[in-house]
């Protein structure tokens, strides 16, 4: 049951994990990973000061959220993402099992679930995805504008 | 310029980082990655002992290259994959710009580099990858077939 005054919240919390992000000199991604509606890893965009290719947002949380749980299945997990996942955070929630994506603006430029791509509703594939669109997407398109404009100037 | 023969030899240090992984329990892939002729890291499947849902062959050679870097960019950088990567690793390739794949045996079921999808020769995506198949695909099947077969007896 999805639960929208939930999902506001836990979309306020990857957010916060966003502007982290931003603060330590990096694209302002977040990601909060929810376990039976209990909170259980958060993750940002840790890219540049990490200088690692594969440190997403997503990757972050997975890797904490497994870390925790001592497990890689995240069966029963939703992932709040406050853009849409690219080809590798798609295919890291995929091989995870997550079962829910909730995403807050599109990437139309690289987004791997419904923009480039739609790679969480493919039933060849090993699983598959329940995925909810434009949860608080303006705020997060606002915090991707004013992190670009503010590197530009 | 592509040398069959290097690309052979390299092809061979990641049949070795395969068969780590079986050793510890992981489906037998490994990924060997490779700057300018030059060995530069090593990863071999680590999902099951490290129970990490991201700890692919591809992602934990890029993480320790990028270590050994200091710096996330591949930029002429070779990755040798005895298994066709997945999505998720096909797109950890793209974000660490890797600029050529070679690709061992396919995976008919979950390969992204040509089998499901063709991820890394996408012009609408920001980066694409030169790829080279069917180096030393007999003995990755090989070792593969073999870790599944003792696993089912």
């Amino acid at each position: 049951m999805v639960d929208a005054t939930l999902d506001e919240a836990f979309m306020r919390r990857a957010l916060e994990a966003a502007k982290d992000a931003a603060q330590h000199g990096d694209v302002p991604v977040g990601c909060v990973l929810v376990k039976n509606g209990v909170f259980l890893a958060v993750g940002e965009n840790r890219r540049e000061i990490d200088q690692d290719p594969t440190a997403h947002a997503e990757v972050v949380a997975l890797r904490r959220a497994a870390a925790s749980l001592s497990g890689w299945r995240m069966d029963d997990v939703t992932a709040y993402v406050t853009l849409e996942p690219c080809v590798m955070c798609a295919g890291a929630l995929l091989n995870a099992r997550v079962a829910r994506l909730v995403v807050g603006a599109l990437d139309e430029k690289a987004g791997a679930v419904g923009s480039r791509y739609n790679l969480l509703s493919d039933p060849r594939l090993l699983h598959e995805v329940d995925v909810t669109y434009d949860v608080l997407a303006s705020p997060s398109v606002a915090l991707l504008q004013s992190f670009f404009s503010s590197r530009r100037s």
